[in-house]
Parts: C-alpha cells; structure tokens; sequence
C-alpha cells in the first residue's frame, strides 16, 4: 500500500462538464491521500484508437503501482465489461473495448478481471456514467490496497484491436499514421528498429509516398538541423518515426489524418 | 482538521491565462497540504447560471469537508459581498451573486458569513481579482481549519436566484434546457421524479414540443438501445431528463440553446 | 527539504497529448511527495515572450521554495543550454531563451547553474523532449532536496531577452501591448507608478492613440465604474494598466495584437 497512490486519468469527457471533476470527487472519497493525475481529457469524443494510443504513451513513465483509469466509452450502458487489468508494474481500469489493451500489453499483462462486486462500485450505478459509478470507486478502492480479486472476477476473454502493424519489404517501408500531435507533428507506427534494418542514418533523404504525393525529407536527430518551416524526419519522443517541421506544423504540409498509409524508402 | 483538506475551484478564467495557478499558489501558501481539485475553469465568460448548474452537478460528490470556491464574477470590485455558505458538508466560497446557492441549498443551507476579517485577506486587494485576493486566501484559512466566523460575519440576506421550475399540467411536463455538455447532450430540468408522474417507462416515445418543431424520440436507460446516430431520451448522470443521440450530438439536431423552453408529453 | 515540495509547470505543450503527463510521471518517480501545479500549458506555440509574462505573472504568489518549470523551447536539441536558476525564494528551470529571465530577475537572481550531471537526468535523452528528459528530472531532483551544484555548474552568460520598456517623455507615455489575456483584457508594459507621475487619478480621462486611431477611456478602480459594454482604464491584476470593457472584450473593440503600442496622455 503506497503512502502516495498515484491514479491517473484519460477520457474523452472535456475540461468544461462536471463529469472529470466527479471521478476525481469519488476517488478522493474512498482514497483521500490519492494523487490524481491527468494524462487527458481531450481524447477526440469516441476515438478509442487516439485514447489508447496516449494512454500507451504516457503510462510506461508513472512509477511502479500506478493505477491507470482510462473511459472513452461509447458503449457505457451495455454489455460491454468493466475491467481491472493488472500488468507488472500498473492496473488499467476501464472499458472491454481495446482502449487499455496497447498499453497494458506494453507493460505486460499478468490477469484481467471483470468488475463484479457491487460493494466496491457506487450504491446506485447510472446507464450513463460507468466512469463515476464504476472506474473511479474501482481505482480509488485499488488505490486503497483492495486486491482486484475482491473487486472482480477472473476474465479469459476480452477484446484485442488489431492495431495495424508496419511492415517492410524489398526495401520499403509501408506503415501508417498514428497519431498527430497538437504542434502538427506526424507520428507514424514505424519504430526506430524498422529504420536501422534499412540502414538509415542521420543526414540521409527519406522518400515518402503519402497520399499519391511524393516527398523527399531530411532524417535528423533534432529539429534545429533544417532551417525553420523545413520538414524533417525523425525518430520522436514516442520513439517512432515522426514528419516534422522545424517550429512549424507537418500534419497541414502532407495533409494527412490518422489512418493514412506512408510508404518509405532511402536514396 | 483534515489531513488532506480539499479545495475545489470553479472559475470561468480559461486555463491560458496565469489566474487559476495565482489562485492555488495563494492557497498552497496558507495551508500547503491542500487538495486542490479543478471543477471547470471553462463556464463561459459571466455566465453565472452555468457556473451554478456545474458546481451544483459536480459538488455532491465529495468527501464532507471539502471547500468550494467558485468564481464567475462579474460585478467583482462593486459593493456586491463575498461570502462564506457553511452547508451540511460543505464550505462555498464565492460572490453573492447566485452563483453559489444552488449547490449549497441542495446540500443544506447553515448559515452565511460575510468575507470581512483583513487578516485573512491578501494585504492588497485588487478591484478586479477576488479569486486571487479575497476569495483563496479565505479557502485556504478555512482548510487550515480556521472557522468561518473568525473571517466573516453573518448575513442574514443573500442573492437566491429565481431558477426556472418545470411544470406538470394536463399530462404535459414544461421544463426548459438548463445546460449543454461538450458531447452535445441536452440536460432539461426535468428530474426522474417528474417523469414518473406521467408514468414514463423506459421503451415509451416522448412526444417532445421544441422550438416550434415536434419530435417523438424513445425514452431509454442506456444510449445503446438506440442505433448508433439515433436520439433518445434518458434520465443522465445529473439526474435530470437528457435528450441525447447514441454517439452523436443532440443539441446540434434539435438546435437548441440553454434557456429553451421545452413541452413534453406520452402517447 | 520540503514536506509538501511544489512543481509548477508551464508550456506550450497544450492538454490532449500525453507530453505534460510524461513530465508528471518523470517527477513523481523522482519525489512522490511532490505537490504539481500546472501554470498554463496553454503558451502559443514557441511564443517565448507569452510564456515568460505567463510566468512571471504567476511565480509570486507561490510560497518560498517552489521550482518553476517553464518549457517553451523552439532550440530543443540544438546547443542552447539547460538552465536551472536559483532566485530569492524559488528554482527555475528550462531552456536558455530568455523564458525564465523575467520572472527570475523579479525574484533576484542569485545563481545560474548549466543542467549537466546525467546522473540526475533520464538514462536517454530524446533530440525533441528536455521537458521530460532533461527538466522534469532536474526539477524532482531539486524537489527531493538535491542541491542545484550537484545537477549543473555555475554559468556566468545566459540570454536576457531586451523586454521593451516604456519611455515617458513631454507628459506623455510611450508603451505596448504586452498581453492580452481570455476575456480580452489588453494588458500594456505600463506600471501604475508611470501613471503616478502623470498624475493620473480615477474618474481622469486617459487619451490613447492606438494604431492610428484615437480613444477617451475613463481611468478607473473597477469594472463596474462604468456600464456594461463600456471601454475603462484600470490598473489590472498584473499591476499594469489595462483596456478593458466592462463585461466584454476590450482587444476586440481596440483591434491590438501582443506588441502594438499605445500612445497615451491625460488631458
């Protein structure tokens, strides 16, 4: 049991309603000495795959115990199960959709429950809000040092996205775009291993084909090797390829959204 | 005295600008183990009817103990008074102006004080920020379990705003639409309670009068009982009747805007 | 060394992606004892002169001891050094550009030390992310109690930004914009000990000339000195004189953007 429990939170909920300030109010109801931590609430409404790709980002860096409650939901109210998912150093709470699965498998699953036990959850639980009714008082009975044995029951089964996977042949690189950030910044599902296997080195042309447009970027290390308002490639900060532009926004020079397929080869 | 004492603050400051930290670092520095939790910083600019239905929304979840501070102020600097509303659980701390008295009557009125003791106050006070000058200083002496009389003096009248009740008549229910949250759900001030009295259950169409228009949605329990796109009506997490579409935007579809009259009936 | 030791964290970072909550994570594992305050992270992208009056408007109220993080940082991974500052009362810590130097020379500059012992940063050091690998370690380090001679070495040059200052000349004052903040109140670089020696007192009329154009605003102590809608003059929270407008947005009306100047005289 930690002296400073640490419980994060992601959701698509926004900054403006009520609803984050909720969770955190029946966190701090069960839990009082819990540190509460935002990683974010702007999650586009729905997206699962954008939750779930920042929730992957950001947990690996929280100290060992952290509990990690993550709700974009569109199917709150349904059959869908409530989870603890317990790795080797976290819990993951939240929806059976796919939303915890890429980060909880980063850091190893060790066992998913489904969340059972109505003594741990709110007295009466909403159709509409299993965020506060559910999660919250799950994570802050956690954050507690309640095992999640007593919290629920034992899950075999539970949803895996089939995150698309970058391949690479005859010397070129297919992935897609995962993610773009909110300086412009292109993040591609293509790690840095992908990019050694093609030799590719600092200095070195990358050549692009995105969107039936062909570009040819600099690799760099830092942003400050191209001129301000040039694009670059590089490896980012969640260690995958990145199109930037020095000081300037990527994602409108290619025009891209997150989905779309980049092919890759070096000159 | 709590170990762990709460603050909670609702401002309509955004969270661009420096106010909202000035706020918690006048408070961290009367009582440095203060919790400070943000309910919204987002109610749009003087929009104190917004501010009270998020604070009244958000603050009965809460452990007993815990301080409001809310702050959408328009006349700060005029002879309007700040106060001090000791509630069965809770403190509120904010402008006599409405702001406070929805959330503090749910929870039960004690008794009202007059922010006035100097030595609880910032040696400066400025006319145009009481948030950072009068109002978090006295959230902090009070987390630092200073009692309200020592900072105010009671108060015997107060701003009670007139908010608008739904009637009940001939088997029609008249409410109005008191909020909009970011997913476009459209929260009427029509409670569970209103609903049973038609004997409203769930699978029943609501024939809905809006602006003009007539619409027939389901009354459901979960967002899930419609296709996705489609609307429902729904007892939501407020506890009031929403009109809501699975996964889309209600108040973009009936076009609506708080304050909007709505007429409900069954067939 | 502090029982609660306070982190306070400004960027350009925005709240969706999952950089903030990175640093987050990097203090909590250095200090879970830390208390983290976010000052904005709402900055312009790369706007280093917004950060730094962000900053040095939110610094003061923080109590004795708290280490200001500040990341706007356009150079990341090129030459420019990672600084911490040791003030009067604080730490600052982030990037050589001149983002700190404001709210440090108001505190009192005591030492400058170059961030350089890897022992106390992160085991790798992304090109594109100082605020998690380089700062945020710097700054729970400094939280834990570590010394800053034992994180840098002492740095006799640093950049000082040249913040332009405004010039008082025939009874009139030259200065500029300098901020504007989210309710549109356009805040000048001139302190209200320049009015003093115009002799300007409340009920005064100030005339402005402002990009070719001339206004009459009354001088006054609060908002509500003047009706609803109506333009004022009023030494703001910032301790600067302000244009503001009575419950509206004063930049819309004057039509400024950060770094106009403005003309005035009393008549």
């Amino acid at each position: 049991m930690h002296s400073h429990p640490i419980v994060t939170l992601l959701t698509d909920f926004g900054i403006r309603d009520p609803y984050v300030a909720q969770m955190k109010a029946v966190i701090l109801s069960i839990c009082p000495r819990t540190v509460i931590v935002d990683i974010s609430h702007e999650v586009e409404k729905f997206n699962v795959r954008m939750g779930a790709f920042i929730l992957a980002s950001a947990t690996p860096y929280f100290p060992r115990g952290a509990i990690h409650v993550a709700v974009v939901d569109p199917a709150v109210g349904t059959k869908r199960a409530p989870l603890i998912i317990e790795t080797k150093n976290f819990f993951f709470v939240g929806p059976d959709n796919g939303l915890l699965i890429l980060a909880a498998q980063a850091d190893g699953i060790r066992h998913v429950y489904q969340i059972e036990n109505q003594r741990y959850l709110r007295p009466t639980i909403s159709y509409t809000f299993h965020g506060r009714d559910v999660f919250a008082p799950a994570a802050g009975h956690l954050a507690k040092g309640i095992s999640p044995q007593k919290i629920g029951s034992k899950l075999l089964s539970y949803v895996v996205p089939s995150f698309s996977k970058p391949l690479i042949k005859n010397g070129k690189i297919t992935g897609e775009i995962n993610y773009i950030d909110c300086f412009g910044n292109v993040v591609t599902n293509i790690p840095a291993s992908l990019l050694e296997q093609l030799h590719v080195s600092p200095g070195m042309l990358l050549q692009l084909h995105i969107k039936g447009k062909r570009f040819a970027i600099r690799f760099c290390q830092a942003y400050g090797e191209v001129q301000v308002g040039e694009p670059l490639g590089i490896i980012g900060s969640h260690n995958f390829l990145e199109l930037s532009i020095n000081q300037g926004n990527a994602a409108r020079l290619f025009k891209v959204v997150v989905g779309d397929p980049v092919d890759l080869h070096v000159t």
